[in-house]
């Protein structure tokens, strides 16, 4: 029977996903942004006034690891006055999914036993 | 204008979902236990069996360590000689369902420019 035995190999991890969420997660301030933004508040200035705690640099530090991870882009529109705004990429879009499911999950850990 | 603004307050991350993502993902074997489970490979002799370079030491911790998490439970059935088979909770199907977006999304990463 042994060698009858289908062999499967070791399945590799999505670890460049699964790194995203940890840091993406570990980002205090990652997911009120998305809040913001679903919220149609995506320009900076707009998004330090709404949200208590939230500086300017802190925002901008944010900003900038979600636009190197491809969640977030921005858009510098041609204006006077300048106006910049923020915006989640279909990629981003799936990634807040993937979130938003570990927050159902989430609460699934929190309402049993454990 | 300032004093119209919606207040929002910093929104607060899954962070035990997000951690068993970083644990499972971090584990060597989980993924590769799943795949069994799925191919209904569910006593551990025959996983042992059906997988080069995993051993019972190993697997054991792996499970363990699963169902602390509630994903997998383990049926010990009272027959001679004993049989002990584990299979997939409904917590941890939506967990893998999870671990899957995971990886369709690395696919994007990887096939994009980064």
């Amino acid at each position: 029977m042994n060698n009858k035995t289908i062999k499967f190999s070791r399945k590799s991890a999505p670890e460049k996903s699964a790194r995203m969420v940890e840091t993406i997660v570990g980002c205090k301030w990652s997911l009120t942004v998305y809040n913001l933004l679903n919220n149609d508040i995506n320009r900076p200035g707009e998004m330090v006034r709404s949200v208590e705690g939230l500086t300017t640099k802190v925002l901008n530090a944010c900003l900038k690891r979600n636009i190197e991870f491809g969640i977030l882009e921005r858009e510098a529109f041609n204006e006077i006055p300048p106006r910049v705004e923020y915006q989640v990429t279909k990629f981003g879009d799936k990634f807040i999914g993937i979130l938003n499911e570990l927050e159902k999950l989430q609460k699934d850990i929190d309402n049993s036993h454990c």
